[in-house]
């Protein structure tokens, strides 16, 4: 892809969340690592106004910050957001309680090069990252590999390593051929499901959070246009016939 | 290679030279992503001693600014150092000069991995970089691919992106161990799935297809444990659903 290209697909689909930062130099340091790398959008949760030293850091990179979205907690950048993706240079024994296999920068920029998703990239605090429970509403889990002695990188350089791979990827990356499904496709076939629930008599109290899982998962899963056609035919005809069997029945 | 032996091989092998620094918290940012990635041997070039702020930002890697060895001008550099790799973010007109191909710094830790020399890492002034006549001595001259209309990283991003990628080529990486469903459970679902494929009575020649396609999407998604008990209730009580409607039926 060449540059505008690139530009175009990383400041529209992506978006760095900073959760609690704490220093106003790092703040800076990261808009301008991002702008180095192609990406605009920020999104800083509970944090403090952006300051002076902040702005210096952003060398040139003043308006990610000025253009940067303040949300009040966790909580708003979850619903918010459409995929995110938790990021940490460690892997403490609370990660290992996120029952979602881990992935390096390299597989998750993978992932993302045959996805159409919004996707949100989040960097946890200085001190403590992010706790358990912010960690176990994401869908992925970035984990940055370092040196096992000491593997916690500095704010901003933790995000650099995540964007460089990015920048990378898609810019001199070998191009690689994608044929994803639309996200028009992905809602027909969580509303074939939704069909489904609605006949197997799914509790209502739990269909909402059964079905945006199962769009997440199906988001996951990067199905080709051949497994969306096959998929979509078999929740048809199981809708169907589920449907037939109910009406016989009663 | 596991860690002891990369450790060994990057702070042996390799030392980062700084030509020139002005800020001191780009010093001590410098010292710690080296201490992140495996590197130890630091040499400041023309350089103030190291302060406290630099030692602050050097959180847990202070024993690196305390071990650099400061040197009065570039030739004492050039003179003391096997091979050197002037590392630039910019491509100005200055670096066109120097007649060798700028290499990106994945190709330069290609090229490494095959070499025994001692190699010198050298980046240039936070403001000028290097100057023509310092990168004409040097042997290699890696260049960082970034944004084209804002290529210039902060120092200790540019020192980041080069140790980072040379971290990653010598080391396999300690493999995670990953909660992911298990086999069995994976092996569970598909068989929900078979099921229900058996009472809508999807073609039998497509079945073994569809069912390896199933099975691959599943295991792409990276399921949870919740996601899979989830989908696991979800399947069970659609196939009963279906067997019921079609006992009723005929």
């Amino acid at each position: 892809m060449d540059w505008p290209e690139v530009k175009k697909l990383l400041s529209e689909r992506f978006t760095v969340a900073l959760v609690e930062p704490k220093y106003q130099g790092n703040v800076g340091a990261v808009a301008r690592i991002m702008h180095n790398f192609g990406f605009d959008r920020l999104i800083m949760v509970n944090s403090n106004p952006v300051d002076q030293e902040a702005l210096q850091r952003a060398v040139n990179s003043e308006y990610i910050l000025q253009n940067a979205v303040l949300m009040q907690g966790f909580s708003d950048l979850r619903e918010s957001s459409g995929i995110i993706a938790a990021t940490s240079s460690v892997q403490t024994l609370s990660h290992k309680k996120f029952r979602r296999r881990s992935m390096t920068p390299d597989e998750f920029w993978d992932r993302m090069a045959g996805k159409k998703d919004q996707v949100t990239l989040v960097f946890g605090r200085e001190g403590d990252g992010l706790y358990n429970t912010e960690i176990e509403v994401c869908d992925y889990f970035i984990h940055i590999p370092a040196n096992p002695e000491y593997p916690v990188l500095n704010l901003s350089h933790a995000v650099g390593v995540v964007l460089q791979k990015g920048f990378q990827k898609f810019f001199d990356g070998q191009k690689v051929e994608t044929e994803d499904i639309s996200d028009d496709n992905l809602a027909r076939l969580v509303d074939g499901f939704s069909r489904i629930l609605n006949v197997i008599q799914y509790p209502e109290y739990k269909r909402k959070n059964t079905e945006v899982m199962i769009r997440r998962m199906l988001a996951r899963a990067s199905l080709t246009q051949t497994e969306f056609f096959k998929l979509m035919g078999i929740l048809r005809k199981t809708g169907e016939d589920l449907e037939k069997g109910r009406n016989n029945a009663f």
